[in-house]
């Protein structure tokens, strides 16, 4: 499989966890959001992704798949061990209204895509960086109110629901939103930047980071 | 089971089609979001779904479940017949990518709280619009280049995709977006308008629909 990639894009990063929790690995090929005004909005990659945006998975067969939830869900299904998604019906919910909550209500609001069209329509960047703070901090604190009290987000094992909020935390970082009123989601960040999967698929870990 | 649920808002429509479609009943408690600064706000609400947003599913068992993703592949899960992801890995992955892209891409840039966000900042009403009509604009134009050439999104029988498209084609309506760029979508919207399940659950058939 070929996995394009940005190395600090949120959501690369997640299906880069996800495939390193699976044991799976793929060849990546680099897609520089920034150079020449962004390597995914030539035409050499939207002829792979007609939306432009990176992750995509190139499948061995030659499929290729867009949007990391629909790609992270394809990774559960076909490579099931060990589970992102494990147990009853109502645990997957959990991981899963977690994983939602992150990849619908937080992260949309502060992609580059955005945050350049605020720009355009004369935010200043105090404003976007009020403008992200608000999204990550409001979202993050519903985060907090869903996950458990030890464990990563939902017990002893790694699943969905890390794999969604380890980039978000990355992201919470870059931008110097003040993450100290969520206890449990810093605890599961420590346990999982001890973790080799999540260390392999950490954007400083990723051969395309600028020196 | 007991929906929260607002006639118009865009997510929970998501939902009362899957319901329909699999030909569930459930109990319709409504949440007006423009009474009294939005019941979603208060603490009664808060309460139930700490995010504050509907909709919010509660089982037969109690549990309540937030996030109208994680709520659909919930009732998919516990009550597979007729399946909104039929198929292979492949084809659930191709109803998944739409429904993510209209889920993360399009719907999160114009929901309540962005354009309350944006008005604060001191965008007008012009702005606002051309921000929404940015958004939904360019999401479908990439909805339109994923779906097939006939029938529902992917083939004869109403799926995911379906199930996150007619909820954003009202919104495009709402917002008066100019749709006629994209042939398949009006091909899909039309065929969904005449099915039971989609009028069922449309915003215009709801008991908290204002007289």
């Amino acid at each position: 499989m070929d996995l394009y990639t940005y190395y600090r894009s949120t959501s690369s990063y997640r299906v880069r966890i996800a495939l390193a929790l699976k044991g799976l690995e793929v060849r990546h090929v680099p897609v520089n959001l920034i150079r020449d005004g962004g390597e995914h909005h030539q035409p050499a990659y939207r002829a792979i992704n007609p939306q432009g945006r990176v992750p995509a998975l190139r499948t061995d067969s030659g499929e290729v798949l867009i949007q990391s939830p629909a790609i992270i869900e394809y990774l559960e299904e076909t490579h099931p061990q060990p589970p992102l998604l494990p147990g009853d019906a109502l645990q997957r919910a959990r991981q899963r209204q977690v994983a939602a909550l992150i990849g619908c209500d937080i992260h949309p609001l502060h992609n580059v895509a955005v945050l350049n069209r605020l720009r355009k329509m004369g935010t200043d960047e105090d404003g976007v960086n009020a403008w992200i703070g608000h999204w990550i901090s409001e979202g993050l604190a519903a985060v907090e109110a869903l996950i458990g009290d030890d464990g990563f987000c939902f017990g002893a094992q790694p699943g969905l629901a890390d794999v969604y909020l380890l980039p978000q935390l990355y992201a919470a970082r870059r931008f110097a939103v003040d993450l100290a009123s969520y206890p449990r989601i810093l605890r599961v960040e420590r346990l999982a930047l001890e973790h080799p999967a999540f260390r392999t698929a950490h954007p400083d870990a990723q051969a395309d980071k600028p020196a």
